[in-house]
C-alpha cells in the first residue's frame, strides 16, 4: 500500500479514506457536472484535530489539498484538477453545533454543518441565523464561509462575512489557529479571519466558526409587484426603505422571460398578475417585533409606490401558502432554466443605481450581435446583483450559440467593469473565473493577493488552480506573474 | 538643507512641510498628553498622488512614516517614537467628499474628512452615515477606518469595518491600490480592504473609502432606566429586541459612580431618577419609517420590562431637549473623570452574557487588593464592551494607586481573557497595548500577523512600534519573536 495512504488511514481510519474509484466519484465532479477531476484519495476527517493531522501529513508529502463541503459550488472550486496529485478533504463529518449562547446571540458551529442545520439550531434557541440560499439543505457552513455566500437576505443582514465573529482554521502547515471569539468589539490587531472568509480554501481549511444570531422573525409580508421598468424598481426600493425602514428583507427582480420559463416548466406555477408585465419585483418585509403589522405596512408602502408611478400592479400574499407560491416562482427559475436547456450564465453586480443602465446597454450590445438572443434576467436587485443568462429559443441555434461563450462574456463583463461592477457577485472565482478576473482586476491587487497566498501557503498546496494562479511547489518553482 | 526635506518640499510645497519645533509640536503628542515623540518633519499632502509620492520618497530614503488623522486616538498610535527618524504624515488635507450616490447608498470620501463632515454630507443627501463617536468633530474617517472605530450605534449598524465597501490606499512602496468599489456583493478574490481596516497605519496609508449610507432616521425615543443589576440589563436588552426589533440603536449601561462624577463636575447635570439606583441603562430606539411611533413602542417595552422585574424605574424623554440631557449624562463621563483626576482605564469586551460575571468577579478581586478602590464602569453593554476605570477618592492615595497600573491590568485583563474577551474592545493597540496583547494572543496568531506585516511592509517603515513589534529595517535585521 502507498505509504501516504497508509499514513492517512492511521489518522482517520480505513473507512474514511476513499480510494476506490466508485467511492470517490461523487467527490470528483461538481454538482452541475461541468468539472471532473482526479484525486489520490478522498479523506473524511471527523474533528479539527484530524484535519490538522491530515494537513500536516500532506504538507510533509507535498500533496495538494482540495477542501470540500456540500459540493454545491458553481465555479468548480471544490473539484480537483486533472493531475490526480491532490486529496479531496471532505469536511461533512465536522458537523457538531458546539455551543449556542442566546444572550450573546452567538452560535459556534463546525464547518461541516449544513446551513439548514445551523438555521434549525438557531430557531430552536429562539433566534434566527439569516443566511438563506437555495442549496441550504446540502451546502455546509464551511463552504458558505469560504465563498462568502450571499443569498436572498443580504439586503438586510449582509453577506456571510458580516455574520461571522470568529473562526477556527487549520493553516497549510497543519497548525490550528483558534480564533473562536464571540465578541462584537475586538480591536487587538489584524482581523485575520477576513483572509480566510471568501478565500475559497486557498489559504487554509476553515474548521469552525462563531456566527451571529438575530432576533427571531415573527411577522412577514410578501408581495409580487409589476413595475414599469428597472429604474422604477430601483426607486421603489428607496421608497420601501423610507416607509418600512429595516423591515425590507428581500427585493428580487424577475424579468418576463425568467417568469415565462417557470410557468412553462414548473407544474402548479401561476402568473400572479394579469397583463404579462415585462418586469416584476418580489418584495418581502419581516419584523422581529411581535406586535408588528407588516402586511398593513407593505400595503401602505405599495399604495405610495403606485401613486408615484413606480408600480403598476401588485398582489400581497394573504396566507403563508400564497407567500410560498410567490417565492417558488423566484426560487424555481434556476430549475426552469435547466429544464429548458443550456445557457451562458453570468452572476454580476453593479452599483444599484447603474442596474437600469446595465440592462439597457447589455441588451443593446447583445442583440446587435445576436438579434434572436433570449435574455433571462433576475436576481437581487437590492444588492445590485443580477443573474443574467443568455440562450436562444431554438435548440439547434442554442447549441451553436453557447459555443460563443467567450464573446458573450466579453460583452457582458466589459460592460459590468465599465460600470464599476463585479464579474462574480456571489459565486466566487473557483476554476471558472480564475483567468477571466485577470482582465478586470488592477495588477497591484493581483500582486497583493499573490503575496498573501505565498506568505500563508508557501508550498502552494491549498486548493491549487483556484481563485488565482500562483504555482510554487518546492522543487518546481513555476510561478506565474 | 537636508536633501530629504528638500525632496518633500518638491512634492507638497514648502508651507506643507513643517520642521520648526513650534509648528510640529501639536502633531508630536497625543491629545491626552500621554505620549510625546520626535519627528524629522510633519508633512501635509493634499491628494492621493502626493501621499504616494511622499511614501515613495520615504521608502527610498528608509524614513519611517507615522500616519495621522485628527490625532484623537487613545493608544498613542499616531504619535511618533523618540528616535526622531520618522515623519508624521498628516492627512487632514485629503478632505474632499468625492461622490454621493443616494440610489446606491454610498458615499466616497477622502481619509482626511472629519467624521462630522461625512455625517453632514449624508444628511444633506437624505441619508444617514451611522458611525458616531464623542470625537466626531475632530477625528478623521481615515483614523476611524485604521482603528475600526466603534461608538454608540454599533449595536445596530456595526463597527466601521461593517460600514466600508471599498478602499483606496497607498502601499508602503508608494504604489496606489484603487479598491474604491461601491458593491455590496463582490466575490472576486481576497477581501484586501479588511487588512488595512483596523491595521492602525502599519500596512499602508488609507487615502479614500467608499462607505455605506443608511435610510435617514425620522423617529427617535430615548429613556433612562434603573435596573436591579447588570444581569437584568442584559436580559432587558433581549426583551427590547423582541419587542422593538431593529429599532434598538443604543443600549448603554451607567454605573452609580460614573453618574455621580458627572453630577459632581458637569454644570447643569441632573439625576434623571430618584432613589440613586446602582445601575442605569440609557436606551435609544430609532426608526427610518416616517410613520413610526417609537415613543409608544419604547414605553410599551419598558412596561414589559418592569412587569418582568428587569427594570425598577424609567423616564422616557418627551422632548429633544430632554433626550439630549440624558445623552449628555452618558457623553460627559469621560470629561467628568478627567476633571476628577487620573484613573487606570480599561476598554474591554466580553461576550454580553458574561458581563455580569465580569463585573462581579472584577470587583471581588480588585477590592481584595485595594479595599478603598473606586470603580467607574459604564459603556456599550449591548456589544459586551465596558469602560472600566479605577481610582481612589483621596488624591494622595490615588497618586500612589495609579503607579500600580500593571498590577491592576493583570487582574482585569486576566479575568477578561478567561471569559473569552478582549483587552482592547474599541481603541486598538497603538503603543499602549502592543506588549500587553502578547500575554493574551495565541502565538500562531501573532506569527500570522507578523508574516502579513513583513509581506506588505518588508522595510518596516509603516508606523513602527505600533500594534506589533517587528523591527526589520534594511541593514538592521532586528526582528523580535
Amino acid at each position: 500500500m502507498d505509504p501516504f495512504i497508509r499514513a492517512l488511514i492511521a489518522v482517520v481510519g480505513a473507512e474514511r479514506v476513499l480510494s476506490d474509484p466508485a467511492d470517490m466519484a461523487p467527490y470528483l465532479t461538481d454538482w452541475r457536472g461541468r468539472y471532473r477531476g482526479v484525486a489520490r484519495a478522498v479523506v473524511c476527517p471527523e474533528s479539527t484535530g484530524e484535519v490538522a493531522a491530515v494537513v500536516r501529513l500532506c504538507a510533509g508529502h507535498e500533496v495538494p489539498i482540495v477542501p470540500q463541503g456540500g459540493n454545491t459550488g458553481l465555479c468548480g472550486g471544490a473539484t480537483p484538477g486533472a493531475d490526480g496529485e491532490a486529496i479531496v478533504l471532505a469536511l461533512g463529518r465536522l458537523n457538531r453545533i458546539r455551543d449556542i449562547d442566546a444572550d450573546n446571540n452567538t452560535i459556534v458551529v463546525e464547518a461541516g454543518c449544513t446551513l439548514a442545520a445551523v438555521q434549525t439550531a438557531a430557531v430552536e434557541a429562539g433566534r434566527l441565523f439569516p443566511l438563506s440560499l437555495a442549496s441550504e439543505g446540502s451546502c455546509t457552513i464551511g463552504g458558505n464561509l469560504s465563498t462568502n455566500a450571499g443569498g436572498v437576505q443580504v439586503l438586510r443582514y449582509g453577506n456571510t462575512r458580516e455574520l461571522v465573529l470568529g473562526l477556527e482554521a487549520v493553516l497549510p502547515d497543519g497548525r490550528v489557529w483558534d480564533g473562536l471569539r464571540g465578541l462584537r468589539k475586538d480591536n487587538t490587531g489584524y482581523d485575520l479571519k477576513q483572509l480566510f472568509i471568501g478565500a475559497e480554501g486557498t489559504l487554509g481549511v476553515i474548521t469552525a466558526a462563531v456566527l451571529k444570531l438575530y432576533p427571531a422573525i415573527h411577522q412577514r409580508a410578501t408581495a409580487w409587484v409589476a413595475v414599469p421598468d428597472p429604474v422604477s424598481a430601483v426607486h421603489m426600493l428607496g421608497l420601501m426603505r423610507r416607509h418600512c425602514g429595516d423591515r425590507v428583507t428581500a427585493f428580487e427582480i424577475v424579468g418576463r422571460s425568467a417568469l415565462d420559463l417557470v410557468l412553462a416548466h414548473i407544474p402548479g406555477s401561476r402568473d400572479p398578475l394579469l397583463g404579462r408585465p415585462e418586469w416584476s419585483v418580489l418584495i418581502e418585509l419581516s419584523d422581529p417585533a411581535e406586535s408588528a403589522d407588516t402586511r398593513t405596512l407593505l400595503e401602505a408602502a405599495l399604495s405610495h409606490a403606485v401613486d408615484e408611478g413606480l408600480a403598476c400592479d401588485a398582489v400581497v400574499a394573504n396566507s403563508l401558502a400564497q407567500a410560498s407560491a410567490l417565492w417558488a416562482l423566484r426560487e424555481n427559475i434556476s430549475e426552469a432554466q435547466r429544464l429548458e436547456g443550456v445557457s451562458i450564465k453570468h452572476d454580476v453586480s453593479v452599483p444599484v443605481s447603474r442596474i437600469p443602465d446595465f440592462l439597457d446597454r447589455a441588451r443593446q450590445r447583445l442583440t446587435q450581435m445576436w438579434p434572436d438572443i433570449r435574455i433571462v434576467a433576475f436576481g437581487h436587485i437590492g444588492d445590485g446583483n443580477l443573474h443574467y443568462n443568455l440562450s436562444k429559443q431554438a435548440a439547434e441555434a442554442n447549441a451553436a450559440f453557447v459555443g460563443r461563450t467567450s464573446e458573450a462574456n466579453r460583452i457582458v463583463h466589459d460592460l459590468v467593469a465599465s460600470l464599476g461592477g463585479s464579474i462574480s457577485a456571489e459565486h466566487g472565482l473557483g476554476q471558472l473565473k480564475r483567468d477571466e478576473i485577470l482582465r478586470y482586476k488592477p495588477a497591484v491587487e493581483m500582486e497583493l493577493m499573490r503575496s498573501i497566498k505565498r506568505t500563508l501557503d508557501p508550498q502552494g498546496l491549498m486548493n491549487p488552480g483556484k481563485v488565482l494562479d500562483v504555482t510554487v511547489r518546492a522543487g518546481r518553482a513555476n510561478e506565474k506573474i
